[in-house]
């Protein structure tokens, strides 16, 4: 059945033409805020400044109910088959980047997320001790190279975890095929003391084989031996699966999607060597505490509650957009992150039986830390005029706990003030006579709200919206496992480059771009 | 007479119930990419890949003929006081961000921006003499204290120009209220040999002041007098203006607004510091260059006619976002400032007479380097339900000119070709039977080319922007210069705080998020 055939689907777009108006007087109440809550694992989800009343959520838990969205969680992290377009030719694939951490407790019964649990865990040992071997030697940098999923998670833990860095190690990241971006990064280290990480699954990502040729290069101009720096990470029988050529080799699989790879080797060699292996655990325990509670019934879920609220803003109110809005400058990157694991995995246009889906799929995803956002962007969230929905990120107390009183607050106070006012501000909005301090309100967000950006509420964090986003898929019905929108571009992109080696080339549109260009 | 009445916007509304379709066969040819374009003092916006036809653009120009738009970017250079709402309580001044770096040709005859120039030549002097003064002491690093447009502006600026830095110099910035911010940035530095600018028009910002104070504090811990340390970048009279508080104290003007403030000492002493005095002048002198080109007749214009394409798509096509895509890594965090400097400008809800506009104003700007975004949210962008009109900004050379080729291609080769094969595929598509390998095509993009990202440049693309923007709040009638709208999440911020300080507050829905808060 699909999205648009289901009851609540009518149920809720009939609850859409009056949704309630929360800068209504006596609409929003402390009672509202407290009742409005979901708690799991030390986590909470506050959305009293939603658009939603408890019929809305009865029709959302209903949506969830007959799309099986439970259900598909717990067969994903069961390892069925599911990143699939059935019918067409696709990738055919079980989706197992929960047993890339499922080293905890209740681990899954079934034999295809033992068997990938298995390995992943013998990867993790090996990376133990291939740490503990390296560690007489004196190592003080490693450079990541990789991209899409092979930085932005990895990147946007390093930033957010960095205060947890042992000392006298750093990581750094090139991911741009622009020598810019290798060029800056090498000027930053002494390539005699750094170890890089080359991570392509299928090893043959262009702009990651092409930043590893240029680093190679560099070393050798050093006198260096690149063999006694670089590490691979790569699937088995790639073109990078060569240990001849490499210090260490360690494996990713097809079933770990670039996107959610953060908690496989992908993350796991750059994040153990810089924050310690053990500091690196607590973020796959955390994770994999996040994955158990995304089976936990619908009304103690925390992913499966933040999914339906998003839908409800997406397909009922018609929101295009989502801001995800830590309030916490460590999570600087953590948006950059979601992009594309929301983007890439639900910004699809059919669903899983390859017919074109008639409502909306995924937003638009963007965000930067407050407090900054709201000396940026927020006049626009205020009073602009298309509604964003906002996702706070919040936490009780600062990483550092080195603060100062100015006036009697804490910065961390400070910081918690505006989270809180922000929230409330949107909602209720001021009804001012000059027009231009009338704020309308009614502007739905919610805040995930916990104690501490520590790395093992960073894994809980990385994992809530991981299975957010798959819920999402699941209640739509598409496979949010999939990326087939980015092979057009690059089939474009290598005939261009041929035209570049002047090699006889029958692509007319890109002749006229690189006759403009020469005219500059 | 408003938007809505506008002849030409009747036309442009009859003009877009049938746009052309790029996707369709023959439509885009190298002919049309070759005449779409349009170059002005060494840039090119190329446009062809835009969903626009002769007829729309023509309309489009008797639309910035009706808004009168050429003059009001006149006016608004000369000094008119525009920044006000008609009949309403509002700010009441001019906007002169233009005359901060009017010293080079053509100088603006008006008496207004002649004054505000000669102001703002002297402040520069003020820092060449005050830079050759430190340059006998061994100062290393300079950390900017500002928020809003006294961080993104400016911290964009010196990421791009990083290449361009003096040897042993470096700059840091701290925005965020969040303690973390802070301490993370002290931990890079050894405050002896650094200089701290603090940034505040009003000299009243809290996440600044409080910032100030814990730095001071930091200094003091150290047995150093911030006195011998601390810079001021603010407003005449302000708070800040104190010079027995500051090693120097150098000055802004109300007619500067925050995101527009770059260009003035806000991002002045950090660059010069950092970029040298030259490369400094160099910003102010592309920056200059372009704001004489916004004053160019129509077809020769570039701004103007970024922002009439931007008009296009918002408010005919009906497309919400934008995404700003730089093919450099330099450019980082340059959507960032945009995002600023556009959705605070035009993120509005009435018009400059207080009347509610019944229109679309400024989109939802986000973005991020390409070629790591085709790893990341192409997905949504090629195959996605909403359309996000891309702006590309390219470049034909790198910055360091140190390049390695692999496969017989250099990697600026590669950037470049990715480049244009997105701009391409977006508006091509690709139809295939297999509907995962659809592309449905037409998605609009332009693309703005130049040769080299260097210090010129760099002021020529900010310029760039910021003109583009205030045309299109002129067309749109708006005030694209106050930020009214953030005014009522500081209120409720500073009663949230009372109750921090548990001094009574008769706010009951702050009361209801501290209680939550405790239970965590």
């Amino acid at each position: 059945m699909s999205f648009l055939d289901y009851k609540s689907v009518k149920k809720l777009a009939k609850l859409s033409q009056k949704p309630i108006d929360l800068s209504k007087k006596g609409v929003l109440t402390p009672k509202r805020l407290e009742n409005m809550q979901v708690e799991s694992i030390g986590m909470k989800l506050l959305y009293g400044t939603e658009r939603v009343t408890d019929e809305v959520l009865k029709a959302l838990f209903e949506l969830a109910d007959e799309a099986g969205a439970l259900k598909k969680m717990k067969e994903m992290q069961s390892g069925a088959v599911i990143n699939k377009i059935q019918g067409f030719e696709s990738e055919n694939r079980s989706v197992l980047h929960t047993a890339m951490r499922d080293f905890f407790e209740n681990r899954n019964s079934s034999k295809e997320a033992q068997k990938a649990s298995l390995l992943a865990f013998k990867e993790f040992e090996k990376l133990k001790k291939f740490l503990q071997k390296i560690e007489r030697k004196k190592i003080t940098d490693i450079i990541q190279i990789g991209i899409g999923g092979s930085d932005l998670g990895p990147r946007a833990l390093y930033i957010a975890l960095e205060r947890y860095r042992r000392a006298g190690r750093k990581a750094h990241f090139i991911s741009n095929v622009d020598p810019d971006d290798t060029t800056a990064v090498l000027n930053q280290v002494d390539l005699s003391k750094t170890l890089i990480v080359v991570v392509s699954k299928s090893g043959s990502t262009l702009e990651t084989k092409t930043n590893e040729a240029f680093v190679r290069e560099r070393f050798k101009k050093m006198g260096l031996n690149p063999k006694n720096h670089v590490i691979a990470v790569t699937g088995k029988g790639s073109p990078m699966d060569d240990p001849s050529k490499y210090l260490a080799s360690f494996y990713i699989w097809d079933y770990i999607g670039g996107r959610y790879s953060a908690t496989s080797m992908v993350g796991g060699v750059v994040l153990a060597f810089a924050l310690g292996i053990e500091n690196y655990r607590e973020v796959l325990k955390g994770a994999s505490e996040m994955d158990k509670a995304a089976l936990l019934p619908m009304k103690k879920n925390l992913p499966l509650r933040s999914a339906l609220l998003g839908i409800w803003n997406r397909n009922f109110l018609g929101l295009p957009t989502v801001a995800i809005i830590p309030y916490s400058q460590a999570l600087l990157r953590f948006p950059a992150h979601l992009q594309q694991c929301d983007m890439e995995s639900n910004g699809k246009r059919i669903d899983k039986n390859g017919k074109k889906v008639a409502f909306d799929t995924g937003p638009i995803i963007w965000g930067e830390p407050g407090t900054n956002g709201q000396h940026s962007f927020y006049q626009l969230i205020h009073q602009g005029t298309t509604t964003v929905p906002l996702e706070f990120i919040g936490f009780k107390e600062s990483q550092y706990h080195n603060d100062v009183s100015v006036e009697k607050t804490t910065s961390q106070q400070k910081l918690l003030s505006n989270l809180f006012a922000q929230s409330l501000a949107l909602a209720i909005g001021q009804k001012e006579k000059n027009p231009n301090k009338f704020f309308p309100g009614n502007r739905p967000n919610r805040i995930l709200l916990t104690k501490h950006l520590d790395p093992l509420t960073m894994g809980k964090i990385l994992s809530f919206y991981e299975n957010k986003v798959a819920f999402q898929g699941f209640i739509w019905g598409i496979n949010s496992f999939d990326q087939e929108g980015v092979q057009l571009g690059k089939l474009l992109a290598n005939k261009i480059l041929e035209l570049f080696k002047s090699k006889k080339s029958s692509f007319p549109l890109g002749q006229a771009y690189l006759k403009i260009l020469k005219q500059i």
